[in-house]
């Protein structure tokens, strides 16, 4: 097969905290005229995984320390934000004006430790932290989309990144379950029959940038993009495989 | 509409050096049964635009300066394919075993300089360059189409990249005609009216990912993709507004 189809699937509610994420989507397949086959895969944006979680943090609960009060000065940030960054973190990377960029406690490096200001009901004084473990996340909405259906699909959850060397933010995959995260193509023939050298692809990334043609990041509100037509390896990967050990970053 | 779908065209044979691509494209667009509409677009990969260019050295052509034979001897690489590299840059960025990270002449990080020696049918002895300028590649392939057809289409020419922090290549924009590099979404609504802070979309990059799930790198051989479904405002970027200006970067 060389066809790919990405549907967005429409009518997912608010979700709210504790809300049973599975079975929105559930209900939302069902309500776009989708049935889910085997490999198809879901794409989930972090968003909402983080509010069926319970991830919305109060400002005026968060007292900041010492060392958030300095880096909110030099960065020109909510000191209540940056403690919360430096909870979610386990080392700044770069701290500028308007910059604040760190190695998020789950091994991936991006601003603000991933959280999120925008699209919760009652304004600035909340704010959404990262789901707890989106692996783990993804690994429980595909299994319950197992004992619902009988059918194994991939889900992927997503997040949006800025990236060294590039402007504008890209979606990639902070939650991965039952495909790759990661492709390993080296020792592959290419199309003379020499070996590839340089190729392990970033699959579930892209998989995510896919999905996120269809999301976006504005007032959509469409959270859930489902794909048919891809093809992988039974690899039941995750997303924590795709962070670069620090040791073999010639960037951080 | 909230649906895309990607086509990768089949049956596009071995590109030459000088071969017309757009009118490969249109006969391959035929042969697979699609007709282009108006908002389609066009997924390139660098490597055909590369041969039809007529970018190929041979390596026996080559004579080494001695920067390139001691940056060869620091990265364990061929001193002819670093040579090239140090021809196609402007700056290294990062040098180790195995590792050549530069500045292109055309304004990305990448390792190699993007120099591809794979899937040349006479072997290692030739390399591939990246084309000339990729964006006016693009545009030229869209004008040509367009002159064929009367249909204004995106075309994007991608390559794969490395990146930092993160694990695996993923396909990025390096050209880039009839459709946005990236979208600044600075200033829109969010679903509860608040306006978005962080918000360029890295939308070329993201189009060229979601294509790169259908060619992949290795012997597939489909190197053309075509997407229809995409919903962009009606802008005519530039790859190179992709990069970020050195002294906006904090990390080169």
């Amino acid at each position: 097969v060389t066809q790919l189809t990405l549907t967005a699937l429409r009518g997912i509610p608010l979700v709210q905290p504790g809300d049973d994420l599975a079975h929105l989507l559930l209900a939302a397949l069902d309500a776009n005229g989708a049935v889910l086959q085997q490999g198809d895969a879901l794409v989930i944006t972090s968003k909402i995984v983080s509010k069926a979680e319970g991830r919305i943090v109060r400002l005026n609960s968060v007292t900041p320390s010492a060392a958030a009060v300095e880096l909110a000065e030099r960065t020109g940030k909510d000191p209540r934000i940056v403690e919360l960054v430096l909870q979610e973190s386990v080392r700044v990377s770069r701290a500028a004006p308007n910059v604040l960029v760190v190695e998020h406690r789950l091994g991936f490096v991006s601003a603000n430790a991933g959280i999120d200001q925008s699209n919760l009901e009652d304004g600035d004084e909340r704010v959404l932290l990262l789901p707890l473990n989106p692996d783990e996340s993804a690994r429980l909405i595909r299994q319950r989309l197992y004992e619902a259906t009988g059918v194994e699909v991939g889900v992927i959850i997503s997040d949006s990144h800025g990236r060294p060397f590039r402007r504008g933010n890209i979606n990639v995959a902070i939650g991965v379950a039952g495909m790759p995260a990661v492709i390993d193509l080296r020792g592959q023939p290419d199309l003379f029959r020499r070996t590839l050298r340089v190729s392990i692809q970033g699959y579930a990334d892209m998989v995510a940038s896919a999905a996120g043609l269809l999301t976006g990041e504005a007032a959509e509100g469409l959270p859930v993009v489902h794909l048919r037509g891809l093809i992988y390896p039974p690899t039941d990967g995750r997303a924590s495989e795709i962070n670069r050990l620090a040791e073999q970053d010639l960037y951080r």
